[in-house]
């Protein structure tokens, strides 16, 4: 992809030969994310990579060739050709500001990550590719028996992850989680993992809250329908015990709007996770008195994921507990992607369906 | 009961009319917890009553009569007579150092807790009892359409929901559970519950163990098959995520030399939360060095509980998703209460059939 | 006072003799707070209690009888007719869903506080008084030795004191304080009491700003010569370890327009305390991305106190580390008191000097 | 220094030139660490690096060349030729279980320590030196204007940052140091520096016991004067508020006997921080009932720093606060390290005087 809204077109290289510590790895899944769709819209970038580039970073993929000194994955599982293998596309330097000093290596200053790279040089560096060269020193990627279809949700469950242990969810708490998108969706399973014992999911469309109410979501509020913030605000106190409002609410609708609606429905002490907004999509009115101090409110931003947050992503995924792989609602060829990217930026609609989760299958 | 190890002896007193604020319960079921055990037998208490008592606070009973003011529970679920109404036994005063400064009200200076009070005014003070008046002011209690076999278990529950939250368990992390008694088997429940993706727990005999796995433990230690501490260590190492040691460890056994152990089980950095030995059951050789300072545990105590713990105990209750009531193994009329505790403090075995949890159903 | 922007009338009433559990005290000062100006003017309040109401919650006196069985303060130290007295203003109920499940006692559903209690009976409720009388059950006090002029300001600080727990500042950390009215020095006292090591306070005039130095402020922006805030986050991010922003910032200004850019001065991860809205003075625009979500923002609101921060300002305080007393600009009659108030609600100035800290000497 | 108890032989070697991303640093100071020692003694190591080695990690020096690519610190400030630098001794690997997914580097299972490199290429990787080689990748180092006798602290400081950081202590609390040694004087600084309004050391001999009142302790405990450890519990206990015992205890001691000791002194909810037995010396009884279940206990290993405390720690030197300089009993040419060696594992005297902390310097 050499621009923005630009054309996606397709590079024959050579595969290369994975050099000391490093891996080849023949990709079976590519999912598309909100951020690359963003991305290629142009609009103004957190990350600002120049193109061109070559997307996809969340990939599931065969290990067909691995270099000396490769023998075990993170955890210590033994890792030979074959073998199938998430990869964390993040990977940080270990020795910046935000590695070393505030350790928070999500801001990593020097932070590389796989599908965002555009130099183009070994080429590999993308998921929307028949290969992928596992190539940068740190890299930590993961081994799994998980299907693709479920293993290929570790990097967006993480995102999760991330938020969930940023704002805490405690077991016996009422969460409420803004958007049934895919962040929505991964959130849901997180917040209940965490102990939620009642969630709302408030979004829609109604087919994407069916899907929130197979994965176990206690009560959904289509947006359709009730379009009435106040109304809203209105029917999801009333869902909380004594009306006092939700313990914890997670923005995943990626709208501005949604954030003083969201503070809205907690009780005071209670706890907002700002996920969603991720790209900038605008501002928004908030009241500092009774959105923040007079609430006694907790805000927390969540942004991106770390190795951990995969590990334990992973982990929720092999408890087999939900049937994540409904989520995929497409499953396109390498080809197809362009196609998918134009409908993922307008009607959410392919082949005559609502697009969920679409993912790439290159060969 | 009068006196340690003594007889209990059953008498009568005229059922009171409810006054303003308090609330009069038929007792549907009540339940023997190890404290009062402890506490019969004489060993050094935590709690220094004096005899004679009327014990039992794991209650569950029907409104019978309901006093000026009170409408409805902490929740604001409106209450009517044959409601079925859980006790949270402890209530402290709001006002001490205790409730006040250090914020701790389970330390409450000045606090009473029904089935420990010795004056005998109003005579119903606790559950192993036909009726129980719950007449101390700032009495928490909760409404529920729990079958009782259920709902009995709120109390034991919230101990455990206490354990979890103070040493905190997150989403897809690797919990070991020392002890399969009630309290081991609620703290398997409530870490899974907060999201433990993989749970061990070591105990025994075999029929507890295997009530542990029917609750949904990924793997089972026997203590009697496994004699050698060390041998234990190095299985539950192995099942760890690149045999690092386990990110939370809970002592639910009440054996002193379970804390070494158990530490030893731990990853560095891991967490590990003594809830086991709340009488005093003599003491244990640990390692400053070994098992905190270079290991950078941190150990937690978690003692008793407070209502926001029985709230979210009953919360999880209410899912549905764990076949509790399998734990009882006894009901017993009042008059075979003298032999349940005899059994309780011997071999745990009560019409030829091993104990687990023992309610009473006095009518 | 009878109505918002009324008169403040003089009554009289006979002195109470104190019943058991209670304590008279004769009010030697009484501070004005930011929040009864609010409440005189009639902004919205977030407390609504009606009117007439005998302000005054800041307050210290001496002990001039005392009830049956009152024999110490919350500390255990022996309180008798002579002691000067700290006052606790907010006594709350112990036994709501904010006392008791929520365990945030601070938004009490049954509060009471002396200075903001309506119905006159018994009269001597609120600080701009002769005498106060001590009645509500459960009030914490606190007995010292301390000068009227350090200890007045017990109340005040513990305001700081919850919003510096709330958020937390660690040792070594750089902190922007924005505003430097009261509870702006009060948090920069309690920053630099947390280990705060950089200490930024944003605000004005130049009187304020020089007693913020005298205090320990490590630099000053006075926002009436550096008007553009755009120009005021370079300044501060420049005082930042490697320009990367302040760890903490504080909203002491009670303006909506500080919000936005007090976490402008933040770097990621970086934690911003919203203290100074505690009434509602309106909306203001923010960016969930930039601000919230991208920035892995925590921000956190913090309202009011309770007795352990009460008690943890007094320990501040007897350090005798800071020169506290000369806050105090005004010392007044209980007959000025009207004017102290018209004064404080427009141009901040008495006897033709800025006003900082107003107390009221009743006798 | 070839094996354990051996003598110290000094060798010569040409000095490098540095390469791309390292620097030499004409070693000014290095600082005598307890763990020197005991690594010297044969103990037990909690590392385990063989001999032969060149110790000293507590170093100071002048950047005398500076490689291709080192232009600033971590912090962004310039560094040139003639710069005071601070050196980070460990440096972790960022890719291992414990960098990445643990997130504890601490812990890095590849971590390289300067003073603890057996190797002995490139020679120069301690401090017992002329000249100090900063080769390893990743290295973080400090510039910094302070005098050497103050910048020397900054490493030993960390320690305690990192201990009061893993253990918190707010402004208001009351804390209790176990030990007056260096560790102990750090964390009394450190304690202080949080907040601690009340600090006590309880220690030995009296000229330490000083030198903590110099520093600022509030109350001092002679253990040779005071040998009965009951006795010292009710002495602690005493000056605490309401007698309820410290809010917070540090064990810097080194002794196992300390940690029931100081357990003891706390308050029920209180919390102990281990960070005083670092290398193995031994077990101790404890009573999990008493001394955490019941008391409800916070106890964590605090063991090593990292970068981030380094930096906080040169904040708080650069505050000026402290006279701690004075701490600095000896300062010593190279040819008298195997004495100084010798006396810190013996008597603690050299040159008639009582050693606190010993540096030695090279030219």
């Amino acid at each position: 992809m050499d621009k923005p809204k630009g054309k996606f077109t397709v590079k024959e290289y050579p595969v290369p030969e994975p050099g000391p510590g490093t891996l080849l790895l023949k990709v079976e899944m590519c999912g598309i994310c909100g951020t690359d769709v963003h991305y290629w819209l142009g609009d103004e970038p957190i990350l600002r990579f120049p193109f061109p580039v070559l997307f996809g970073h969340e990939v599931v993929g065969r290990a067909v060739s691995i270099g000396e000194g490769v023998n075990t994955d993170i955890l210590g599982n033994p890792v030979k050709i074959g073998d199938r293998i998430i990869l964390v596309p993040l990977v940080t330097c270990g020795k910046c500001y935000y590695c070393t000093i505030a350790r928070e290596p999500v801001k990593c200053l020097n932070a590389k990550a796989y599908g965002h790279i555009q130099d183009g040089k070994p080429y590999f560096t993308g998921g929307y590719s028949d290969y992928l060269y596992v190539f940068i020193p740190n890299t930590v990627f993961l081994k799994t028996d998980l299907p693709a279809e479920v293993a290929i949700f570790t990097e967006p469950l993480s995102i999760a992850v991330n938020a969930v242990e940023r704002v805490r969810v405690n077991p016996g708490e009422t969460v409420v989680i803004q958007g049934s998108g895919p962040i929505g969706l991964m959130t849901l399973i997180c917040a209940m993992e965490a102990g939620a014992t009642k969630t709302i999911v408030v979004g829609g469309p109604k087919e994407r809250l069916k899907l929130a109410e197979e994965l176990g979501a206690d009560r959904t509020i289509n947006i359709y329908d009730v379009k009435d913030s106040r109304k809203r605000v209105e029917i999801v106190r009333k869902e909380t015990p004594g009306g006092f409002g939700a313990d914890v609410v997670f923005e995943c609708a990626g709208v501005p709007e949604a954030v003083p609606e969201g503070i809205d429905y907690l009780r005071f002490f209670g706890r907002y996770c700002e996920a969603g907004n991720f790209a900038n999509t605008g501002t928004v009115e908030i009241n500092p008195c009774t959105h923040i101090c007079a609430k006694c409110a907790i805000i927390v931003g969540a942004w991106s994921s770390l190795p951990d947050h995969c590990v334990k992503a992973l982990r929720i995924l092999e408890t087999g507990k939900y049937p994540i792989e409904k989520l995929i609602s497409h499953k396109l060829p390498l080809e197809r992607l362009e196609e998918a990217f134009r409908a993922l930026s307008t009607n959410y609609e392919i082949d005559g369906k609502e697009a969920t989760k679409v993912v790439v299958t290159p060969q």
